[in-house]
């Protein structure tokens, strides 16, 4: 069954083009009531359903939002999205993904395809909204969310945990569990999202307990991976063997950490205690389970895609810090 | 700024609705060049952006492919997106995905989305398509591919393994090894893609090395989970503390085998060998790293796309079954 365009409705319907395009546009002019009546009957019968896309060029209203992430652990788009989903559903939007494996050039054409598709809003997650696509924001003219990103055009709210302090307050948990030589596995030094913040909780966190920090006792890499993880860590104890405590800044890498760790013959968490970040569901599979920061993707996405739904109804909204808090498992020893 | 309409743009050059319609439509009648190019100019001096909508309605080519995820293991998700991406982009197609969580409602409202956002074909992957949306393909009216799924509709191609001899091959490897005290972590039994074959393939291969099974040899769950393998490890070891070797329906099942084996202070590999499936990157995070069967998402993802830009072009496309192999790390005792 091929399927049915305009020109085909018109065809069947007996009218003009013109006249079916008119219906569809909603304009009230050119045609009367019994022919619209019977040129969506034909609309129905034959399966073309312009719907959406008419009432998306008339008012706007698609009834669906967008959603953009880069490449990113598979485990925390799920979990975002899966927040997204539900508080969607409740708001009666459909939500369309569109990956930018962290590429402008994709990131650019996907905006263009959301605009294309006519959503009502976007959440753009886990990345940053640089001032490259200020004018395609302003030109999309829907709402925009950051969701455990950052943005850089103005007015655009961002819902995330306060990274800082979440660094800050895992490094604390080893301090208090008696550790003093601690080390960081970190993501790129670059990434304002998940790199400089959470190095900067790090080094607070051992300025504030008097505990020294070099240089050597960060070691950052490409990405937040667990073969990042791995490398990261081998840097650490060939400068600092002492070490006895280790703060990842993800849960991919404390179990390149964890792994590591084990094919050198250190004991996790006997002769290393590790603390990651994330929660993703990676933390209740290494062995130890791990011990980390718990961001809770799901409900951030839930109130992201909230947000989002109430800017689409014309409500102002404001960013959102949502709390972190820390999950006990195995991986840090409490002397 | 406020979206421009289509209102907004007749408005704007001074011309009817229906004649800006028209143009939309390329009908070809009722408007001059010098109009058309005049409304052209306006629309894009406006930032109105109709073309891929306009051209979707009139000869269906939007440029876009849709793909259907059930909620599934995010790794997988991930790394099949990652080869449909690649694929696409080589064709020039934009992808658009919808997460049906394997909810029938949101499945059949997801592909009347995607009917209505005119996408030129449909990737459902990772699940099964029943019969019941028949009708709705055959409305659709393009290209379908299943892609680590099957179909109950007659003439859609799949893409996927065969399962049941990727277990076969699986558990003839531990045979191999010398394992004779077997036992398998299965999904829902009654799962047609990664339920009833795996475990076919396990049956078969020990009837053929003469080696028998039990019932209780084979501990079934309701999904793939990593929860799910430690408490269908838990059953097994009730019933055969004798098993040397598991066979694990997924590499996360895989994972909580491992998990509660290190629980319960059995060793890996030692006192006991487990080969998963899948070879997601969490193969590489367990500690020991995970013998599994490799499934290669990125290919599979890949190539189903490949297929379906072909059939869009109008090319007859068949089914195609993709290569698994045992990718060998340290979780089997070779005796």
């Amino acid at each position: 069954m091929k399927k049915s365009t305009i020109k085909d409705v018109a065809r069947e319907a007996n009218v003009s083009i013109a006249t079916v395009s008119r219906i569809l546009n909603n304009t009230g002019k050119g045609y009367s009531d019994k022919t619209r009546q019977h040129v969506m009957q034909t609309i129905e019968r034959m399966g073309y359903f312009p719907n959406a896309i008419a009432r998306g060029l008339i008012n706007n209203e698609s009834g669906t939002i967008g959603v953009l992430f880069p490449a990113v652990s598979g485990m925390v788009s799920a979990e975002l999205l899966h927040g997204i989903e539900a508080a969607a559903q409740a708001f009666d939007k459909s939500v369309i993904v569109c990956n930018t494996l962290s590429d402008p050039d994709k990131t650019e054409h996907y905006l263009q395809l959301l605009y294309e598709k006519q959503v009502e809003g976007v959440i753009f997650a886990n990345a940053r909204l640089t001032s490259d696509f200020q004018k395609m924001v302003k030109q999309m003219a829907v709402p925009f969310v950051t969701l455990a990103g950052t943005s850089e055009i103005e007015g655009i709210p961002e819902v995330k945990v306060n990274d800082q302090q979440a660094s800050y307050d895992a490094t604390q948990y080893l301090i208090k569990h008696g550790h003093s030589q601690l080390a960081m596995v970190s993501g790129p030094s670059h990434d304002l999202i998940a790199g400089t913040p959470r190095i900067e909780g790090f080094k607070q966190a051992l300025a504030d307990a008097n505990l020294p920090c070099k240089a050597t006792q960060i070691s950052w890499s490409h990405a937040f991976n667990f073969e990042d993880g791995k490398h990261a860590f081998r840097l650490i104890m060939a400068h600092h063997p002492e070490t006895t405590a280790i703060f990842a800044a993800s849960d991919e890498m404390a179990a390149g950490v964890i792994s590591e760790a084990h094919a050198q013959g250190i004991r996790v968490p006997d002769d290393l205690s590790i603390i990651g970040y994330d929660n993703t569901k990676l933390a209740m599979m290494t062995v130890p389970a791990l011990t980390t920061v718990s961001q809770e993707f799901d409900t951030m996405g839930n109130r992201a895609a909230e947000l989002l739904c109430h800017s689409i109804m014309g409500e102002d909204i404001e960013s959102l810090s949502l709390k972190h808090k820390i999950v006990e498992r195995e991986s840090v020893n409490k002397q």
